[in-house]
């Protein structure tokens, strides 16, 4: 394969990377920012003249040669929602040139087909409640593979960006010298919203929208609040699982049990669906249509636009609901 | 060109679309939702136990016989942040079959070289401050050319549905009854991003993203209170014009001045820029650069991980920026 177009923001390619390790003044912690952020994301003031040159801190992509002059390149490339029709154009060259393909379980065979026959494919699909290759293991998979003097394509459901912990895998590249490219890809959000003719901003609708994921850390361990509501869109990735758990934690954090939701599962694929109901409803329909992963909830009144089957009544019935919402709203 | 693989959720094709007009009891408005909510997206719950059929409401995307059996479809195709390899693989092939094509002016002629030759290249670039082609004008447009029998590629910069005014001529042509396929696009945060090696989710620093647009409607309409802070990040689209009013907006609902942000100016693209400051300094640093249309703002501890370089300096001055953020932060 063809050492790929490492597009770099202007500038940057030639700047050394210094690595900065200053500890502001006066200050104890730089916990807020993560290790990456050292020297430029405290959160007070003393640092700020530390931090007032004009450098240029690119991150270590360094040069070729950091890993050996034949290490191969490491590419982050997004899979997309599913339909093979919706990877990039480069994506879709880069499979079909990998020499090593690394992919997720939400990678589908149709994308998989595209892969040379030669190519090997390693899968660390990560599976719920069971034993599987964790992230330490992948960054070492790719890394060992690049040494090796091989090209390896990353290949992660959506986009590498959004929910793929491809800023994990870049940084253990790049602290072993491996060159890295991250191609984008179609997120779920935007996949499925396309499939089921739901606009996820609209004029007279939603003019912010947000993902956060349901898996992401432990629910309860994140804070959602504010993100749905009037003018807002927000998306919930690999949400089915814990379907019941973000409804209550929604209504808790001030949302209408009767704001409009909407569950796209499989969107892209022939076997799609999009069911609708309200939030009070959202973990009971997911039982009753036994909806699976992948999936994602859109909750907002751009729901209300998509094409979508209402699936509100089929067992809890109106009276039932009306009870619930009463219950919850405190009305009589 | 061929009739594309009209994609719909399983159960939709055959479902004839029902208009349901319902007014619910004791409620005077619906307005919460906009006119395509109508019966299910009101704010109490009297109405709930009138949607409590299994229905589906499928919307008109209606049979081709709607328009006249000779009707084209329109395609509304996300055209990526710019660089061609980032159209999807459909979207490659729709502009390479189209009869017309409809575009606005982020889509670059990279991808527009994609056309046949044969095809028609129709422009409705928006512009600032000049009148350009009005929203009903280009709806009006795409069904004329579909009823004249011709397949429309509706070619918009990054995603229909992320602040593309795609559910508008979605919804237009489906009153017209003219057939629509949405294709998503790569939109403008993850292009920029991955060009820059910029996670919008990280496992340690940010679990939630969200996207505004700085152009969307009035900026003072819009309501940004949450989106950003610890744990979040925010992209501004279409922001560099407002780069001052939004800093202050931010800081005005209790955002740190010292929050890092980066501003990507032409991602994807050979001339790309990344440039970094802190929010206190945005409007500055955008005059001081000169950045210019297309570029997203990424608010939020993400940015420190970025490929950007760090712009604080350039002329503020550490000294100067300190006194800034102590009279904005009250400290002495």
């Amino acid at each position: 394969m063809a050492k790929g177009r490492l597009t770099r923001w202007r500038g940057g390619l030639l700047v050394p990377w210094i690595a900065r390790r200053m500890v502001p003044e006066g200050r104890t912690s730089l916990a807020r920012a993560g290790p990456r952020l050292d020297g430029l994301a405290f959160s007070g003031t003393i640092a700020i003249s530390r931090i007032m040159s004009d450098s240029s801190p690119f991150s270590p992509a360094a040069g070729p040669s950091a890993a050996g002059p034949d290490a191969g390149t490491v590419y982050l490339v997004g899979a997309g929602p599913g339909d093979p029709d919706l990877l990039t154009v480069r994506a879709a060259r880069l499979i079909a040139t990998a020499d090593v393909i690394v992919h997720d379980g939400l990678v589908g065979d149709g994308v998989l087909a595209l892969a040379p026959a030669g190519a090997e494919l390693i899968s660390v699909a990560k599976k719920r409640d069971r034993h599987s290759v964790p992230q330490e293991g992948i960054n070492a998979l790719l890394v060992e593979h690049a040494k090796a003097g091989r090209d390896v394509v990353r290949l992660k459901g959506g986009d590498p960006f959004i929910f793929g912990r491809g800023g994990e895998e870049l940084e253990a590249c790049r602290v072993a010298g491996i060159m890295v490219e991250v191609v984008p890809g179609i997120s779920a959000a935007m996949g499925c919203a396309a499939a089921a003719n739901l606009p996820l901003t609209h004029r007279d609708v939603a003019s912010a929208v947000t993902f956060v994921a349901g898996q992401c850390k432990g629910l309860s361990d994140q804070n959602w609040a504010g993100l749905a509501g009037a003018g807002r869109t927000l998306v919930i990735y690999m949400g089915v699982a814990t379907a019941d758990d973000i409804a209550d934690k929604l209504m808790a954090d001030g949302l209408s049990p009767d704001t409009p939701v909407v569950v796209l599962e499989n969107g892209t694929l022939p076997e799609q669906r999009a069911l609708r109901t309200l939030l009070a409803d959202l973990g009971d329909m997911v039982h009753r249509e036994d909806v699976r992963s992948p999936a994602v909830i859109v909750v907002g009144n751009v729901a209300g636009l998509a094409d979508a089957s209402d699936r509100l009544g089929n067992r809890a019935g109106g009276l039932q609901m009306l009870d619930i919402l009463r219950g919850k709203e405190g009305l009589s």
